[in-house]
């Protein structure tokens, strides 16, 4: 038995815009996807203004709210495309390697002000009560928690795990308390840390 | 040898007023705290306002700047008071049974939307730079984990347990998960949630 996973197909539940690669409407759908980021970064999730984002992409506005219709699909189309940059899923050859790699991004990520930032946005907006950006929020990690998945498929494949493991109680021991540190407890990270909650993460594994 | 806590005496490290309990300085500080509380949740950090604070609490607006001449400053006054009511230590008896309070005790706080809201105004504020807000953080959640640390003492001292364990770590394997779920991923909490994180945690002490 594979690592269960209950979070595949996360992807695809979000009406993201289809286009060709490279073709006009790829290119005004990064330029959006940029604008989005900086007035994110820039003013928060309450401010986000349509007229600022059009703006900054160099689109009409008309473009824009015909193509994103409402706040939380421009937040995650955007999401949705950071969430592949972000995080790479790490191919070490082991599980050891995978975990350490997979973390030390994260605390790469969390290290950069705009990350915490964006994710501090969206989380004011949820915890404000926007139904649409929690729904947003929940299907974001539901895909990146689906994507990290294979990391325990690959170890089960290689016999280095014995099946079935919840991935997603697995990758929130190995992250959630980077994310803790970064945004609230404020303590540092350091490369002890991350050799920490890989142990504590292998441990939880065998 | 006693569970290792490196963060014992974080008490003590912020200028609290002192006072005589049941007093008129007294009163004036618990009215003042609670009118931070609201204000916290009502307008966020980046707008907490003297004005409105003192109106709120019933205070001259010079009373409160001579007591409190800076902003972090009553903000951990209201969050180290918040600590001690927040969350209790338990003293269940057993290991286990103090974990699974202790982190029950955590969900339903988080459970509370204002709960959420004074930890992002103030995680906002950290994130946007300042210095202040960061050290008030570092030094609450010090407080917080090295209050809790006496759970691993006792548990030692049962012969539950073998020393010695990095209290910071234990507490962050217990909870973190609870509060990125809470405030990030926005997926449930639920008993088995709960259950999985004290059965991790005790994996990790043995």
């Amino acid at each position: 038995m594979r690592a269960m996973s209950s979070m595949r197909r996360a992807d695809g539940d979000l009406d993201r815009v289809k286009d060709r690669p490279g073709g006009r409407s790829s290119q005004i759908r990064e330029a959006v996807k940029a604008a989005v980021h900086e007035e994110l970064i820039a003013t928060g999730y309450a401010e986000l203004s349509y007229r600022n984002i059009a703006r900054r992409a160099g689109v009409d506005a008309s473009t824009l709210y015909r193509r994103w219709p409402t706040r939380p699909r421009l937040v995650a189309d955007l999401l949705l495309g950071l969430s592949d940059e972000f995080v790479t899923i790490p191919d070490t050859g082991t599980l050891e390697g995978d975990l350490t790699d997979l973390l030390q991004q994260i605390v790469q990520g969390l290290a950069d002000v705009r990350t915490r930032k964006v994710a501090l946005s969206l989380a004011i907006a949820a915890s404000d009560g926007d139904e649409e950006v929690t729904e947003v929020m929940r299907t974001f990690w539901h895909h990146r928690f689906a994507a990290a998945s294979v990391i325990l498929d690959r170890a089960y494949d290689r016999g280095e795990i014995a099946g079935s493991h919840p991935c997603d109680l697995i990758i929130e021991n190995l992250t959630t308390a980077a994310w803790f540190r970064a945004i609230f407890s404020q303590r540092p990270i350091d490369k002890t840390f991350v050799e920490k909650r890989v142990a504590a993460t292998l441990k939880l594994l065998t």
